[in-house]
């Protein structure tokens, strides 16, 4: 294997989640330890951050702070919704790009994100090395949806799905707390993969949990919807409800788009958000009872304070991971994760082509879905169920979390 | 002091908290302990369980499970929002409570609630001694609203203000995170008193807040308002504006009563919501930026995971103090907190006359809130911290919470 000799830089792209920054951590920490790495930078903003050549030096930093980015949510050094162009159709970004890594001899090139960021990865590599440019390519895995391809789980499911387990546990005795009659919809995110609003399953194995789930991989239909609603609060008067953002009936319509327009994001996906909110009115209107319709909006990405340890710790070594397979020659590769058995948990790390990781949205399996409704099977709990274990949080300063301060010191401009 | 021996009962009211089910904890093991107290009831949906006969025999129950109340949100023997009527307009319910009293010698009330609550054990307690009834009638503040007045803070306030401290530190890191420009517009529980969203400034004291806050103490002026988000828009291209619920403009009206008419609950309080929807809708027309409405919803009364150890230790010990200060004789009291200092925080518990908590609202004093969205001053900051200390949540069970499971044996209806 070659040396390659050159500095480092990682971006961060797409939606946050509780652990983006561990992996940030792996990247950093074990890049600043590696001999063949000259320089460790983190993009400013993802993919832009570069095109504008801005990225901070990351040898400016405390490893204290480095160390606290393990516990610290979202994106720290900004993350970015940017596509790149089609190459055929404008080369621009990607010259631009090759002259910037030219510039500083970046060598090593960490995507951490989503479906969407595999994909710039795999791209940027594929002209790098069209043009002689050797560089090596890694993307880190990241996504709440849990829908990367080639990989048995994605960093940052496990933290959300525990956020949504125990909240829905809290709600639970929260929405049932009167005599009266009470109706409540929770929405999770999900555009088009149901794994994270499954998770309400793990609530209901504990006997608090909702009465009814839906996911958007089947079709949502309302008449059954409502029927099911009704049998439920004739039985017992009050219902809880969780509900996948991306459901959609069979006509394809999400729920708000019955009643507002959508836009769309400049990845050209719906924004979505409402469902709950038009499902829980829906729902008084036909059965006079009170209802509550709640979102959990940003709160189930970024709720670092019920962060699994599970998830935090392998963000973190899928950081490292990629950093010493960089380095030992490997190239357009994700690290992803095998898993080898359930009880006890045990997985191991691989590596992922990034054509394979990049645009396939891996869906929940059909057959670990019940229908009307009827949550989740056993396959779906043995699966999630190790994700969620343990806490890991930042430490607390006047009872609140102490997050990671980055003086984020910008490489002068060349 | 005269010995009163007879059954004990307690009641819970209102709106849910992470720890009303601490302060049941100290009234059923303190009232298990007590000599003269025969039996130890809970009130299913506090006065109405009362009312009808239902209550669940506390003996039965496991003391280990008992323990673990400490940690479990909401009411567990459930609530109720039921307002007494006056007595001279209808004395049903004063003798049916006394009758359902006599019956099973219950002559210690023990009443958890808010104002309302107050109220209702101040309005029994003057029926039963104008029936020669000796019934000792002791109050346990509870609220995440902290508006009782009397007391220097109220069992739920911290835990549900770490809540709200500690997710806009999380939603900070979030909504901040792409370079594009974005407003948050973040409602928060209270409807007459703003302590629940002066909470923010915490957050803001950790350079990780909002950038505007808005309490229902203050007249709510759009104008302002909209031009205070231009400034902030202009500067760095996002803002985080938190908004308590009740907040309302020169002619009295709320947000949403813009835009819809509202409904009332049984109190005859407003039933509000959207306040951050519509506020996040009027910034995307008027300044054509991404906005987000969130509402923390049900999620900041319950969110046990995230309660304050403080909080948890004072809310079972309000319980255990109310139980020992009515077998020493005390009648007609709440049990209130009096600060004796803040570094180091120290406090004792007093005795509130009920009539003095009930139904008056106490607001945060208008000379610790900054004019035009600027948040708390030093003392807001020095009174609140305190409160929010600590950790104190469930054990995990499959990384999940363990809460308390009871047997609710109800007691055979005499």
């Amino acid at each position: 294997m070659k040396k390659l000799i050159g500095a480092a830089i990682l971006g961060q792209s797409g939606g946050p989640t509780s652990v983006i920054n561990s992996s940030a951590a792996g990247v950093f920490l074990e890049a600043l330890k590696q001999e063949n790495i000259t320089a460790v930078y983190g993009a400013k903003h993802g993919i832009k951050g570069i095109l504008n050549e801005e990225f901070f030096d990351i040898s400016k930093e405390d490893l204290e702070e480095l160390e606290l980015l393990k516990n610290t949510p979202s994106s720290m050094i900004g993350s970015v919704r940017y596509k790149l162009k089609k190459l055929e159709e404008d080369p621009s970004d990607y010259e631009r790009l090759l002259e910037v890594f030219k510039k500083y001899n970046i060598r090593y090139f960490f995507y951490n994100g989503g479906n969407d960021s595999m994909d710039t990865a795999n791209k940027v590599s594929k002209f790098f090395k069209d043009h002689d440019y050797e560089c090596r390519v890694m993307g880190v895995p990241k996504t709440i949806d849990n829908d990367l391809f080639g990989t048995d789980h994605c960093p940052g499911y496990g933290s959300a799905a525990k956020y949504v387990a125990t909240t829905l546990m809290e709600l639970y005795h929260d929405a049932t707390v009167y005599d009266t009659p009470m109706v409540t919809v929770v929405e999770v995110m999900g555009r088009n993969a149901g794994w994270l609003t499954a998770a309400a399953q793990l609530a209901i194995e504990k006997g608090q949990g909702p009465d009814l789930i839906y996911l958007p991989e089947l079709t949502f239909d309302y008449d059954e919807f409502f029927s099911d609603v009704e049998k439920i609060l004739k039985q017992k008067s009050k219902a809880i409800i969780v509900v996948s953002e991306g459901i959609k009936d069979k006509d394809g319509l999400y729920v708000p788009e019955k009643f507002t327009n959508l836009t769309t994001d400049s990845f050209g996906h719906a924004q979505l958000g409402g469902t709950a909110e038009v499902l829980a009115s829906e729902i008084q209107n036909r059965f006079n009872v009170k209802v509550r319709g709640i979102e959990f909006s940003l709160l189930q990405r970024c709720a670092a304070h019920l962060a699994s340890n599970v998830d935090v710790t392998e963000a973190y070594q899928a950081g490292v991971e990629a950093v010493k397979a960089a380095v030992n020659g490997t190239t357009d590769h994700m690290i992803g994760f095998k898993r080898i058995s359930n009880k006890p948990y045990k997985m191991e790390y691989i590596l992922v082509p990034l054509d394979v990781a990049a645009n396939t949205e891996k869906k929940v399996p059909l057959e670990w879905i019940k229908p009307h409704g009827q949550g989740m099977t056993n396959d779906f709990v043995d699966y999630a169920l190790p994700l969620i274990q343990g806490d890991n949080k930042a430490p607390l300063v006047d009872g609140l979390p102490r997050f990671a301060n980055l003086k984020k010191v910008l490489v002068n401009k060349k």
